[in-house]
Parts: structure tokens; sequence; C-alpha cells
């Protein structure tokens, strides 16, 4: 796999790491912060704190949900995590046992292979469409599962804004999920880190808001609107889940000050504001990515039109040599994500590519998304 | 199980939590690393890090390993970990399959109980006396495992300036216990959180120096020296077990913002300063404790004298009532851990109690101690 963050090679335009964008961390915001955080609450934000996290974050993350998607949650139904990757990993250590079988939306966020890896899962990859997760196919797998005794424990999907393919699943989709999940009674763990990435058109409701039934756990992570850095996230759901992973978590909970200082930023009435320049950075990314494609890739390509997050997806021609492909790209000073590397074991694919546009520039993209297309034309 | 942390009572002067002084934390170092921190690397202190941890951390903690201890290890046999808890936990799922079997010395720190049961391990306690961890009774122990056809895989203790008793081990007892699991193949667990804590005694070497064999993992911590609300620590060992925990570790790392701002201040040259204060403090906290114990208990009491640490480990005659002395202790407005938080399940422990003098201040240390004195007094 590739290691999560580049090592740069000059001249190479990477498309292939979905990191932030750091010029877009918010530096003096959060030095303000951490300079208010230590004059007023020092002695706490510097001691231990509580397992299930800093209250006043909890707080802060729930009327942020109130006012921005009109959700209403208990504090007892949000847990802060020291990053969605943590958060997952206490996910599966509570709900899952060696041998348990997990529904994997397919294509999906590589770091979730290895964590369902780690706690020995049986890994079953249901395919998603340009709706988001098919259902049909979802139901058929179950079935199949169950006429071999096997019952599953719990699906991971990325809803919105879908890393690697930037799909977001349709309201139809979300309500058939929700009723076949209820019918064969698994958990839904919808990892939502690309929610507030929205380029403007309408997003459905999350899956958390519109279960009737208390089975999605939901993450949320300030690492794609604040910054990865800190390592900082939170996870929503039933009282009882975030109370068993209270118990669980084997790290004396997450850290007190990196949580003071994004409490103090999110009530600062600057976070909003970052946001929305985040968004429109990523917006200006994303159109820069699409047009170029759309004016240099070779026809018998295409692409998905994401509304939100950091991906576009890459469809070329069945069965590509994609280490062959790689390779050229690199020796063009451009470099992708194959599409291998978003799927389990299990799922052999070789004709997809995923380009993400966060953290290299309008020109960059430009310049990449054109050598990439030479490549494309000499290869295809 | 007693929360990590107090909720304070009007009047109530406990000794129950082993929380490091929150009036010793160095907020103008820590706001001035991160103000530096900020300025000069906020692109990389903001982003996704090394899964082994900042490099110039690790360079920083293996530098003054050097330079304090005479240690020489490479960069590699480093780890950065979101404090100790988070170590010992990635260190048991490193290591550790379910049932097999750990060698706890005990009593021990309330927290690894909790972590080793989280990993079903089969937990068999060794005892320890003045000398540290009971060598003899560990062989033996291993024998009647061993006839039984178990092998133990690991052993944990906190040979310097032991949670909960304040006990070292001494030095032939550390080359027997490196000789008695080099003979019976198991790892040692050396957790070393209070080592930079020393009175002023000689002190002897760390069982990861003292080892010939590549099988000790050493745990330290910023957390005792520093803050425990940055969530900081590290750990030390043969490279392939670094190597494997960052492979396993399911958490993108541990934060680079933090990392940078505990490397900065590691750097300035006021860590060293800020140490030799903390010392000095809790040694002026340990005496008034050791002082007011020898003019107040009564004759049936004994206790352990700490040359560092936190803690004072405190014998009465056997077999008290232990819920109901703690009660009638809060009465008076004292309270202390009871020895059987400090023990795995199968043993029981009816004649220990755990005085912490890190949190308080000198006269509360006087008055705890003389109503500790009061109680102790009518009851025994």
């Amino acid at each position: 796999m590739l290691p999560i963050s580049p090592s740069p090679t000059p001249g190479l335009i990477s498309f292939a790491y979905g990191l932030p964008d750091p010029d877009l961390f918010p530096v003096a915001s959060i030095m303000a912060a951490t300079s208010s955080v230590l004059d007023r609450f020092s002695n706490r934000a510097l001691q231990y704190g509580s397992f299930q996290g800093l209250t006043e974050l909890i707080l802060a993350v729930t009327e942020r949900l109130k006012r921005v998607e009109d959700v209403s949650l208990l504090p007892e139904q949000c847990l802060v995590t020291t990053g969605s990757t943590q958060g997952n990993d206490l996910i599966m250590r509570a709900l899952l046992k060696p041998g348990d079988t997990v529904l994997l939306e397919t294509p999906t966020w590589p770091a979730i292979i290895g964590i369902l890896k780690s706690h020995s899962a049986n890994v079953v990859p249901i395919p998603i469409d340009s709706y988001g997760l098919n259902v049909t196919a979802l139901e058929s797998t179950i079935l199949t599962l169950i006429s071999k005794g096997i019952l599953p424990k719990l699906l991971y999907t990325i809803p919105t804004f879908h890393n690697p393919t930037g799909i977001t699943m349709s309201l139809p989709r979300r309500l058939a999920l929700l009723d076949i999940a209820r019918r064969y009674d698994f958990t839904v763990v919808e990892d939502d880190a690309y929610r507030d990435i929205s380029f403007g058109g309408p997003v459905p409701q999350t899956l958390l808001a519109l279960d009737k039934d208390d089975r999605v756990i939901r993450l949320g992570t300030f690492s794609k609107i604040v910054a990865p850095g800190l390592r900082l996230g939170w996870l929503l759901g039933k009282s009882d889940i975030v109370a068993k992973i209270t118990t669980i978590r084997n790290d004396s909970g997450t850290s007190p000050f990196v949580s003071y200082i994004a409490t103090v930023y999110m009530m600062s009435g600057k976070f909003d504001e970052h946001i929305a320049q985040v968004v429109e950075a990523y917006r200006s990314k994303a159109l820069m990515m699409l047009q170029s494609i759309s004016s240099n890739f070779p026809l018998s390509v295409s692409w998905t039109q994401p509304s939100g997050g950091f991906f576009v997806w890459v469809t070329l021609p069945a069965h590509q040599e994609m280490s062959s492909l790689l390779k050229m790209a690199r020796e063009r000073g451009v470099e992708f994500l194959p599409g291998q590397v978003c799927c389990p074991e299990s799922v052999t694919d070789t004709s997809h590519v995923r380009l993400a546009f966060s953290m290299v520039n309008l020109n960059e993209i430009e310049e990449g998304i054109e050598r990439l297309s030479e490549v494309l034309k000499e290869t295809l």
C-alpha cells in the first residue's frame, strides 16, 4: 500500500494522496485559540481528561449539528476521538469478534481495509454505482450469506462525497440501505469525513439523521475542515454504543489540550467563515480538474462528477497494466492512486484510478491532467 | 474502579489520584513552543504525519537518553505514542493472542489491568517486596505454569518508583529478571513513567539498558514531566517490534502538532530546568508526607520510603474492611486508593492503601495525613 504521506519528488505532480491543502490550514486561528486556552484553561487543558471527551467540545459539535443540519443529539451520543481512523478502530473493537462478517462498500478508503483486517473481519465487498451503494447487490449478497448461515455484523459506507469515487448516495438508496439494515439487523457505520466540503448542490440527509432505529454510527473529523495534524474527530450514535466505546478505549481519552483548542476555535465565530473558504478553494480545484479532464482525456475514458470532497474516480477501458501505467505517468511527472489500493484483497480492479485534487494547486491540476492525458492517449 | 480524575469535593483532601500537579505545568514554555511551531512548521505540524512518529521528536528523545542515561538507541528503535496508555495497548495488541499468559507484577498500575483484560490475557500475578519484583516467586510461578503446559508471553513491570508502592527494583533483581526472561523466553514490558522523578539517590539502570537480548520494551511519557493533556509518550525496543507496532496502529499516527510542540520545548534548553523544578517539588511533597506519616500513624502501620515518583504504599494490619475505612476517611475529609484497585481480580488485598502526594500541596499533605491518622487510630 502507498504510504499516507507523499515524499515530495521535484517536479512530480501527485494526485495520489487525499491530503488537505496545507495552505488552507487556519494557522492564525489555531494560534489565537491556543493562546486563549493556555491563558484561561491551562490547568484543565494540560491535565488528564475524560474518556468520553471534553464536554465543551461535545457541546460545540452537537450545537453545530443542530444549527447546520437541524439534527438534535444528546451529549451522551457523542464521543471525541483522536481522529476518525481511531474512531473506526474503536467501533470495530467494540462491535466485532474475529471472523465476524463486515459488508464493505467497495471501492473504499484504503485505511479501513487494514483496520478490518487487524480485527480479523470476514470482509464481503458490496459494489457502488453512480447513485452510491448498490442496494440490490447488497440484499442479494446478504441472502447468499444467510444461506451459508452467516449474518453480517455491520456495513461500512462513506455515503457523502465518497472516497475514492466522489459519488454521493441518493436519498432513495439511503432509505433502502436503512430498511435492509433493519430487516437483517446489522449496524451501519457512516464515515462522514467530507460532508462539510460540499460544492453547493443539495446533499441528502445523513444516514444517522434518517435512521429511526438507532443502528447508525456516524464519524466526523476535523482533518478535512481544520487540520489533520491535530488528530481530532468525533463519533455519533446510540448512547449505549458511545458508553461501550468509552469503556474499551485504552488511551486515557483524547488530548484535552487539542480538544480545548478546537472548542475555542469553533466558538470564535471564525470557524464557519473558515469552512466556507475551504469549500470554495476545493470547489475551484474540482472544477479545474473536471474541465481539464474534459478537455484532454481520450474518449475511451469516463469519470465521476463529484459535488463535494477531494476525489475524481476515473474509469479506463478494462484490464490495464496498472503498475506500468503508473510508472509511465511518474516518468512524465504525474501520479495517481491505482483503484486496487481502494479494494479489499478479494476484489481485483484493473480499470480505475483515483485522482485527488485536494492538495495540488490550480496550475498543477491543469498541468498534471495534461501530462496524464498524454500517457493515457499513448497507452489506451 | 475509581475514575481517572477526581470530581473535586470542597474540603476533601484526596490522596487517591496519581495526577501530576497542574501548578507545575510549564504553561509559558508550551505557549512559546506552540508559537514557534506554528510560525516555522505549520504546514507539517498541522498535516498528517508518520505512523512511527515525528522524526525530530524521536531524535530529541534518543539524544536525551544518550545524554542523561548514556544509552544509545537507533531512531528505528523508538515509536512515538499518544501517551503510555496507548503504548501499552499497542504492545499488547502486537504481541498477545487471546488467552496468552501475562505475568503481572502485583500490585500494579490500575489501568494495565483493564488493558490486559481487553486483550483477553490470562493474567498471572507475581508479588513484589521491598527490593521490587520477587524473582523467586517469579521462577516458581513459571515452573508451575510450564508443568501445566503454559508458556508466559510477557511480563509487565514498573521497576522504577513503582506505582503504587514507590519501590525501585534493585540491580540484582533486574539482572535476575532478565536472566529468567532469557531462559523462559518471554518479553519484558518496562513501564518507566516515573524514572525522571528521582529524588536524588542512585537509580539502577533500566531493564532496557541492562538487556543483552533485545527482549525489553520500555515505555516513557511526557505526562509526569510535562503535562498529560498533551497525550504524548514514546516506546523503545527492538526495531522489528517498533516496526510491527507501527504497522498495526490504527490511528494514522500520533499528533504531529503536539509532537512538534514537545520537540521544540525539549530543544529550547528550558526542558531540563523544568524537570529539575518538578523533581524538587515532588521531593518536598514526598518528604512532607513521610514526615507526617512518621509523626502521626499508629505503630501497627508500616509504609514504603519512595526515592522517586508519586506514591507511598501503606500496609495496615491484615483484613481491614476497606470500604468502611474509606467511608470514614471521606467523612473526615481525606481519601486514599484501596490497594485492591491495584490488583487483578484473582488477588484479594484488604491491608494496603496507596497515598499519592503528587497533586496535593504541602499543607494539604500535613492536614490530610493528620486526618487519616485519626481514622486509623480509631479503627485499627
